[in-house]
């Protein structure tokens, strides 16, 4: 079992927590907590694999990351107040997680043959697609949209191992180097409240909540 | 025409008639209210065939798939009131769906070379993928995530199939052993109100509508 | 460069539009914006194409796809109040860029061989999909499955290029055709008011604000 395996399987556990975590917290069955753990820690490969063209994706062919995920389900399940009190260790692996997926999945796809630029958002998307899914089936606006630097943390891990690869540079060594970057970012985003700008809001409306109706055009 | 497309169709036309339910319901168009038909009938069967990488999906190049899901929202939106009635037979009709789903999208998973286990769950998400998208597009969390055992019935109906297939049993038996055996638990579930556990939850937070809001970590 | 793209780039341009500034009117930051933006500009051709087994899809091949969405996403996003203000001249543009989406989607179709009938229908879907994955990702009901003739529009384009291939008319004169025909009828729709009939509701229960709940079976 190759490295690069042992720490994808530790980045769906950690997401797969993440996922199960919410669907505790909606009082949802056993059933619902476990597709939840699947769905946060192997949907933004399993859409990866599809837009590349790699299928049946890696989730759904090999049986390890059905075992790691539903692992972190059941844990969750019964343990969920010791869970949910740690917090801040988990944040600490959701955003090593995020690292790993993030390099791993633009590896892949400049595997397959994608141009760098694009090569470098499926990295990203691969980081981030399992917690969309996750939010969508909850009825949420996805927090990637909102939350600090998340994806754009993604994406610069992503960029590393990209421009590593234009370069020549030692795979390896960028690889590294770009889940280093991305684990930092986040860190830093998480502990000192970094998030990116947003879009001034014209002053006539700024008193409702969800901003004038014609968004939809 | 084989005995498993019609059964196949009959799956699709309950199915069909939970989206056009839940449109009306909405207030939708006609047209909204179409495409919530082809959603719940045709989704689930659509994942499949693009995760085992049998592309176009069977739904998109037999117009059959089609003509039955416009059929069924169309009596939907005419007949609302009688359809709303029938309640419980289409209760009935929807176990049957459920159950017919999840063991042809087993078969065509083993077909197409998955392992055991993953060619159960894809027959699984055969069965609840409809209802799902269904529910996503209307802005809810899934009921499949909430109902009685509905995606325990649709597994355990695949697994009998997937069991049958490693011990080269005759497929004609497990395929109608396996669809029973959903069929029944689905309608047992209904009846007596089965339901999976939920976790258990912390003291402090039991008054909260949703739960802590540390879920998405 | 061929008109055709030129026309799939102005048109993922517009609807790149309607996704920033649904992510700006929910006080999303940039980053969120930007991915509103590429999903609703080319999700609709992204799951067109994985659908017929183009993978992968153009909108992840070709970099200037997401050059023209991140473009329309920077404009939004620091020049919202303009972009508010333009909701006349951005709804013809929106119009303009279903009508290309829905004859350019049929046409694709037909040459990976699809049946007629599922060509109109992918016509539509390029049209309509990527505003739907939009509404998706801010938790609201697609507009598209509520909004005057939208969906029906394209679908008559796309109709008049599958029907004109059918008859084995000059396929430059069905597109320009189809895409007149989809064009108008959405601007017809939105200047006159003109929607599709709802389903008669049972008189007892028209107080409540979704219907009975009876809808998901």
């Amino acid at each position: 079992m190759s490295l690069l395996l042992v720490l994808d399987l530790v980045g769906t556990f950690v997401f797969a927590i993440s996922g199960a975590t919410a669907g505790v917290a909606r009082r949802l069955d056993l059933f619902g907590i476990l597709v939840l753990s699947f769905v946060a820690g192997n949907v933004g490969g399993i859409i990866r694999d599809i837009l590349i063209g790699s299928v049946p994706p890696a989730a759904i062919s090999d049986w390890r990351y059905l075992a790691v995920s539903l692992l972190a389900g059941l844990i969750t399940f019964y343990w969920y107040s010791a869970v949910a009190r740690l917090r801040s260790p988990v944040l600490v692996f959701d955003a090593a997680g995020l690292a790993l997926f993030a390099v791993s999945g633009a590896q892949k796809a400049l595997a397959f043959g994608l141009n760098p630029v694009m090569a470098a958002l499926l990295g990203m998307l691969t980081g981030v697609g399992g917690g969309m899914m996750r939010d969508i089936l909850v009825a949420e606006i996805p927090t990637v949209l909102r939350a600090d630097l998340y994806a754009i943390a993604a994406l610069a891990g992503a960029a590393v191992v990209v421009i590593g690869n234009v370069l020549q540079l030692p795979p390896t060594a960028t690889t590294i180097i770009g889940a280093l970057l991305c684990f930092g970012l986040r860190l830093m985003a998480i502990h000192r409240g970094w998030h990116l700008p947003i879009a001034k809001w014209p002053e006539r409306s700024s008193s409702q909540k969800h901003g004038p109706d014609d968004e939809t055009m």
